[in-house]
C-alpha cells in the first residue's frame, strides 16, 4: 500500500490505471495498449468479487471506490473504468472522489452508435445493473435526442462466454431467445454493452442479421483515453525502453492469468494479488 | 456487531445459523425448519460476492471464516454451511476456529449416496469449486471404500436456474453436454452438489434417465443437525410462541426476498442488511 510508481499521479510519466470486475476488461486495456504503446499501465481485476452484474448499485459504488482508492495509492494518473456496470453506476462518484481524469467506457460506446445509426434506432445489450441503470439510453439520448433506444439484459452471456461456448446450439438459442425483441424493433446498431460479449459476435450476429451494426466499446474507450490524455497535457512521450505493464487481482492470480492470455494476448504473464478490504481507506473509521 | 440473541451461544434456547453464498441454501433451511420447527434461526446469504463456486480455495475460506464470525456474534449454537463450495473448501477450518458444532452439506449428501447406490457406481455434479475439492468423492469413498465415483463440474446450472431457464430446449442441451460422460459411467445415483441443481431435476432426469437416482442433500442435512443437536443437548423444548426468523444479504435485501420467497415460501418477509468487511475482526490488526 501507499507504494507509488515513478512520475506521480499528476505527471505525464505515471502509469494509467484500467479496472474491470474480471478478466473482460482486458479487451479494453489491449486497446489502450495499441493506442498508446508508450504508455505504464496497472490493471486491477476484482475477480474475488465478480460479478458486477447482477449486484446492486450500492455495493458496484462500494467495489468501484475501493477499487480505485487501490490504483491512486499506486499513483495513477487517469482511471479507466472498463467495466460497463462499474461505469454506468458508478462514474459519478468516483469523478467527485479523485483528483484525476476518468474515463467509463459507456460515453464512448454510446457515441460510436450514435454516429453509426442511420434510421436513429439503437439496440443496447448488457448485465442487468448495466441496464437497469439506463446509463447508454441516458447518454445516447443527450448524444442525440431523436434517437430510440431499445434496451435488453443478457444475464447468460456472461457464463456462456467464460464457458467456450461461444457458437453452436446453445449459443444461438440463448442469442435468439435474448434477442428477437431487440430484431423485431428494426435497429440498425447493437451496442455490446458488456466487456464479454464481443466473444459471442458470430452468435449475436447470426440471430441480427448482416443489416444491424455491432459496437464494441474497447476502441472507442482507447480514442477517448488518448484524447483525454492529450486535452490535458498528460501523454507520455517517446521512450526508449518497453513500457511497465502490471496486474493485479483479487482473486487468483495463476488462474487469471492462464485465462487472460486469450484475452490480452501476448505480455500477461504474471499478476499479483491485491486485498482490497485490508486498505486504510476501508477500516480507519472502524 | 456484537448483539447476542436470547439463549447464548451454548444453550438449547440459542438460534441456528444457516450460511450460503446466496440465496439456495435457503433450500436447506426450508428442510430444517420442517424437521426442527420449534428452532429459531438466523440465515445469511452472502449476496454481494455471491458466487462462490468459481473461486480459490483462500477467498472461499477467508469469506466463510467472515461469515462465521457474523453468525457467532449473534449468539448461534450450532452453524449448518449450506453452500457446496463453502462446505467443501472451509468446513475444516470453521470446524478448529468455532466453538459450536459445524455441520455442512457434503458429508449427509455423500452418506445417502453411499447408502442408496446398488451398483457402487456415484455421479457428482458441482461447481468448479466444490468438484475440484474432491470433497464428495473423499467423503463416500471414507463412508464405504468399494464404492466408484465420478465427478463432473456444471458450471452453467446456476446461472441457467437463476435466470428461470430450467426446463425448456436450452436446459437440456447444456444438461446433455455436461451429464454425457456421466451416463456413459453407467452410475445408478448422482449428487446434485449444489443446492440450485434441484431446481434442474427434470432436465437432468430427462438426460439420465429413470435408472438413475438424484440426491439433493437438503434433506440429508436437517437429518444431520437434528441428530447433532440431539447429540450435543442442544435441541430445543416445546415452545408455545413462534420460532424466530432472522435473514441477512450482504447486498440488496429487498432483491432477495423478491426472490427467495420461490426457494423458501412464507415466512421470508424481510431481510436485514449484513456489513462483514466492517466486522471488528477483520480490521482490528489494521
Amino acid at each position: 500500500m501507499g507504494e507509488t510508481e515513478t512520475g506521480g499521479a499528476g505527471s505525464p510519466e505515471a502509469p494509467i490505471g484500467v479496472f474491470d470486475s474480471g478478466i473482460g476488461g482486458l479487451t479494453v486495456l489491449r486497446e489502450i495498449v495499441l493506442a498508446l504503446p508508450e504508455e505504464d499501465t496497472v490493471y486491477l481485476g476484482d475477480t474475488a468479487r465478480v460479478p458486477y452484474g447482477s449486484k446492486s448499485r450500492a455495493t458496484v459504488e462500494r467495489y468501484a471506490r475501493e477499487v480505485a482508492s487501490f490504483l491512486a495509492s499506486h499513483g495513477v494518473k487517469m482511471l479507466v473504468v472498463a467495466c460497463n456496470t462499474a461505469s454506468a453506476y458508478a462514474l459519478d462518484a468516483l469523478d467527485d472522489a479523485l483528483g484525476i481524469p476518468v474515463v467509463g467506457v459507456v460515453e464512448p460506446g454510446a457515441g460510436r452508435a450514435a454516429a453509426l445509426t442511420v434510421n436513429s434506432r439503437v439496440g443496447i445489450i448488457g448485465t442487468e445493473g448495466t441496464i437497469r441503470s439506463n446509463a447508454y439510453t441516458r447518454a445516447i439520448e443527450r448524444i442525440a435526442p431523436g434517437i430510440e433506444c431499445f434496451a435488453k439484459a443478457c444475464p447468460l452471456f456472461v457464463p456462456l462466454a467464460e464457458e467456450g461456448l461461444t457458437q453452436g446450439d446453445i449459443a444461438t438459442l440463448v442469442a435468439a431467445r435474448y434477442l428477437s425483441e431487440l430484431k423485431d424493433s428494426e435497429i440498425d446498431t447493437l451496442v455490446l454493452g458488456c466487456t464479454h460479449y464481443p466473444l459471442l459476435k458470430k452468435a449475436i450476429a447470426s440471430v441480427m442479421g448482416p443489416g444491424v451494426g455491432l459496437i464494441d466499446s474497447a476502441e472507442a474507450t482507447a480514442s477517448e483515453v488518448k484524447s483525454v490524455l492529450t486535452g490535458s497535457g498528460l501523454l507520455r512521450g517517446p521512450r526508449d525502453d518497453a513500457a511497465g505493464r502490471r496486474f493485479f487481482v483479487t482473486d487468483s492470480p495463476e488462474r487469471f492469468v492462464a485465462i487472460g492470455k486469450g484475452f490480452f494476448g501476448d505480455g500477461l504473464d504474471t499478476a499479483e494479488l491485491a486485498v482490497l478490504d485490508r486498505l486504510p481507506a476501508v477500516c480507519a473509521q472502524g
